[in-house]
């Protein structure tokens, strides 16, 4: 179909050229008080990124007590590497490339062989905007089975999960003095609702939780630029960024400024949910740069296929578009396929109907045929596709509550057992499979919808929007939402999907994006420490050592968000002098309690050694005195 | 003792003169779409202010159907009264002062009676500082007891209960269409923890909450401009701001400021935690001006009277603070009187000591004389003052956890026991109580902070800082402990204490107060919505409905924050005729689930309901089969 829109530029902003794309210059700059390092493990070409955060010595008392640095989790790639030489016009580099290669069950194609996908390629009009990829998509061997899920079920670990073993251990070690180690290694025991956290992941650990259906490793073998993680509730808690244009704004650069600036704060997946022009070069340029599982919603991009039209949706437009975007190396497919027929009824005296863009128009298709959604009848033939690229489900919540009203309702939760049969169904074709949740839910029934997702799905990794709390505040959704995903995160969801300050109001900049994410690492470390997940609180225990020993700088590179942190101190302390000061402004020094309690510590000290001998004195003395007059609690009267 | 400093300005700002003081003109102007009504009750003089919100009607199927105001609880005080005449020179009309006149159990004084007091009153150069006061302090009768606890424990209904029992009803009346009727009715039950939430709340009811000790009226009789409120776990979560200026920054305009300006976006009560220059000045202007209750920290002031040198406090400064305070209407006093001195060595082992500014300073003291607190010795002589004035106790968690790692810990839990020790201390004086709280504490560690409480203290009112769920993001302070105070509000805490982004890093300024005060009535409503208090889902319902059917005037003024949600929408689509339009820049207009959904309806209603019929007649096939084949569900083998 000819558009003459996609060659016209983005609303008011300078064209997008492919020859000038340059990466945003934000996004590289490295992080305060870093440097990117790489644990190597099970063999030399598996080396997992993380992030080091260099610490100053203790200089509280006089001496000099050197505190280890701390290896965090690290999304943000090679953008971080000094030593990268980031080009996106060349993209990254295919670092899954052998592992894909020595498995010899796929091969490269001649080209794409969806329709739609030829089409882009050939068009002339395209070339300005196009992504110069040197290579052809790859597919799978005839009667070949490519995810991760089937090798697991083989008994075979891939080097994806011995990268991930190593990855979600953190490389924790006790790297300091034993008093150091007092400190950053205690850690509460947690409460984990049935969670399996082991002290130390093993490779054998990840590929039996893929081979139970309990986690999944998105990685389509067309997008080996992904540094390979794992959703799954016995794993770290997972989140994920949306970007994406829309008819109204936002342009190709914009979008991929917007991936790298995520992954920059955290974000573990990126969804590109675009709906605007252009949407199959939007995500080459994306998929090619980033490194993290990139997921997508195929039914937008068939929506503009037919022009808006739902009711001209067809099994064969959303086939060929799976095959397109399956072919680009598009992670995981966003599939409303619990919207059935007879469910959309049940939405009929709901207070905000169905808020799914996926599930308005699904449930618009079935009832304009008065027939059974396409997405249900064809499952089976769509498993035969994802099966083939290693695509994953992300089952969609068609029929999510869009309202504190709607929440748990009747709609709902018969989606979701819709979503427990296809489960078995996509197993059944060794397909990766994770379930979508809600959406809007007060507090007190979102544990109902942890406990009902785990048993209808049997255990496959959930992934939630939020849920928002209350709907009584625009504005700040991140907020309401972020309560309940820690929530969430905290009973077993595997995967938070983020929120901005823009929900409900307009698409998401870049600054909504960064609260966003920061939101959402909160909701997922608060759950993780709940959970007892090994080692969380490590993170948690170092900050806290920083602020109370006045090493400003630690304090500051040690959080989510060392700029805002840093800036937010400055504000009325700017001086340089101000981070090595015992107070900050707001207590100044005569009223900082930190100071006068580590005052209290220096000074004190004997003191209050005293006063505990005196206190133990007295409850010896106290039993002693019980025992003498026969030790019983209570008197006979 | 002459404190040069007191006269000087504050740091690069103009000169305060009290001839011109100003009120703020944002925090006067207006909500949008609302104004102030008087709901009257019990007696004539009883007249309780609520915001009600108007709605546009719906016109979504060409019908027209009224949507009725909601009206909300309201603390912004007469300033958004636009009949009202500010001019806070003059401060608020003191509308309490015939109820207390006519109990006729207080005196007029000749003038303050501590010696700080009248020093400062009879200090020339304060004078073009100073509010003018045209009354002088009342006092308690001897032998009476003015405080609303012991006129509860009389069986008196107070006008300040019968106040209170119509403000927290919000007046909820179905004034709708009984369609509309069903949407905005609609409320979950909830899951209140043991909270008794009574559909109705009667001046009875209130009366027997204070007697028995679950909620106070903090209402001191030098305080009579303000509107009565409640603290209790069994009515509206409530919430607090704090202000006031440090050594390093601000000025009494701008604490006033701060006041007006958090009550506009929520706040209960305000707590002035001043430790600068000034304070008493300072505080008078802020009272006088305070439609909400007033707290403070009377330790902050004492230590200031001994220029920060906490050894040299001492009881007798102490109760001339008291008193000072007291005859300048301050409705509560956190006093740190749990910290005792078995207690310090305690926190010696801590990862962030005692973080308390007023527990390190007792701390401090207690260590530097050896000997046990005079806040806990001198106790039941603060009673006696407090009595005198109705005066609340607010028990300091001087002890609470500053880190994640301190959650729970041995000293934390021993400053408790005392807390409930002392909260029947002063009950036996009539004297109100509510339990200083944590602090930071992971998720899962949360609910045995509230359970221990309410046995250690009797149900006395709870009242939390967070707690923070997570230490590892510096700058966002607010999420990390908005995410537990909602968590503690639903479990029983009465009024959580918020927290800006600016925690550990500096004082606040205008935005982060209205952050941190929109974060806790999030976290507020939360809980209300999630212990099931009758009507708190109305403004839900109101909202969502209004947001399904593109009322966008309407979705913001309902909200928290008009302003930011309105703000957010026209970034993208700023025209007038975008807030008509069924779309904003999130999604555009093909892709609206809302407005899709809305299509759905209409086009599609009559298929629905088929498809519905259809599924009925099909289950009552299934029924009907398996009876005729005998109706059982399981066959023997």
């Amino acid at each position: 179909m000819t558009d003459s829109r996609t060659i016209e530029p983005a609303l008011g902003r300078a064209r997008f050229l492919a020859d000038s794309a340059r990466v945003d210059s934000a996004a590289i700059a490295p992080l305060p008080g870093s440097r990117k390092v790489y644990v190597e493990g099970w063999r030399p070409d598996v080396r997992v990124p993380m992030r080091e955060i260099r610490q100053s010595p203790t200089t509280t008392h006089g001496e000099h007590e050197e505190n280890p640095p701390l290896l965090v989790y690290d999304t943000s790639g090679p953008y971080t590497d000094p030593d990268a030489n980031i080009d996106i016009r060349r993209g990254l580099p295919d670092l899954r490339r052998r592992w894909i290669d020595e498995r010899d069950d796929t091969e490269f194609l001649d080209g794409p062989t969806s329709e739609y996908g030829r089409r882009r390629a050939d068009d002339p009009r395209l070339a300005e905007l196009r992504f110069e990829l040197k290579r052809t998509p790859r597919r799978a061997r005839a009667g070949c089975n490519v995810t991760q899920l089937h090798y697991a079920r083989q008994g075979i670990v891939t080097p994806e999960m011995a990268f991930i073993a190593i990855r979600e251990n953190q490389r924790r070690q006790a790297l300091g003095s034993d008093e150091v180690e007092r400190i950053l290694g205690h850690q509460h025991p947690g409460q984990g609702f049935g969670a399996r956290l082991p002290e130390d992941i093993t490779p054998e650990f990840v590929r039996r939780e893929v081979a139970e259906g309990r986690a999944i490793i998105p990685a389509n073998i067309n997008h080996p630029e992904s540094e390979p993680m794992i959703i799954g509730r016995n794993f770290l808690v997972k989140i994920n960024g949306n970007l994406g244009n829309s008819a109204v704004t936002s342009s190709i650069e914009e979008e991929v400024d917007k991936m790298t600036w995520g992954i920059r704060w955290g974000a573990d997946t990126i969804m590109d949910l675009s709906t605007g022009r252009n949407i199959h070069e939007t995500r080459e340029w994306i998929i090619r740069n980033a490194p993290v599982p990139i997921g997508t919603v195929p039914l937008y991009q068939a929506l503009e296929k037919v022009d808006g039209a739902a009711e001209r949706l067809s099994w064969e437009i959303f086939r060929d578009t799976l095959i397109e975007q399956a072919e680009q190396g598009v992670d995981y497919f966003t599939i409303h396929a619990g919207v059935r027929l007879h469910h959309v009824p049940m939405t009929a005296n709901r207070t905000t109907g169905i808020v799914s863009r996926g599930g308005s128009i699904m449930a618009k298709w079935c009832l304009a045929h008065h027939e059974e959604s396409f997405l249900y009848t064809h499952f089976e033939e769509i498993c035969e596709i994802m099966k083939a690229y290693d695509v994953s489900f992300s089952l969609g919540d068609g029929l999510r509550p869009g309202s504190i009203a709607d929440a748990n309702d009747e709609a709902q939760f018969a989606e979701l057992e819709t979503l427990g049969e296809l489960t078995r169904v996509a197993w059944r074709h060794d397909v990766q499979v994770m379930i979508e949740g809600p959406g809007h839910v007060p507090m007190h029934l979102i544990r109902e919808n942890m406990d009902r997702q785990l048993e209808c799905c049997d255990e496959a990794p959930f992934y939630t929007l939020g849920p928002l709390t209350t709907d009584i505040a625009p504005g700040h959704d991140h907020i309401t939402s972020g309560i309940g995903a820690a929530m969430i995160g905290w009973y077993g969801c595997a995967m938070l999907c983020y929120v901005t300050p823009k929900e409900h109001l307009g698409l998401p900049n870049r600054d909504d994006v960064k609260t966003g994410i920061i939101t959402y690492k909160i909701a997922a470390h608060a759950a993780d420490l709940a959970k007892g997940h090994p080692g969380a609180q490590r993170r948690d225990n170092a900050l806290s050592k920083a602020r109370f020993e006045f090493r400003w700088e630690d304090q500051f590179n040690l959080g989510l968000d060392p700029d805002t942190a840093r800036a937010y101190h400055d504000e009325t302390l700017p001086k340089d002098s101000a981070k090595v000061a015992h107070f900050c402004s707001m207590c100044g020094p005569k009223f900082c309690s930190m100071k006068i309690s580590q005052e209290v510590r220096d000074r004190f000290g004997q003191t209050s050694q005293r006063v505990e001998e005196e206190r133990r004195a007295g409850l010896r003395e106290q039993a002693e005195r019980f025992n003498a007059e026969g030790g019983q609690l209570y008197q006979e009267i």
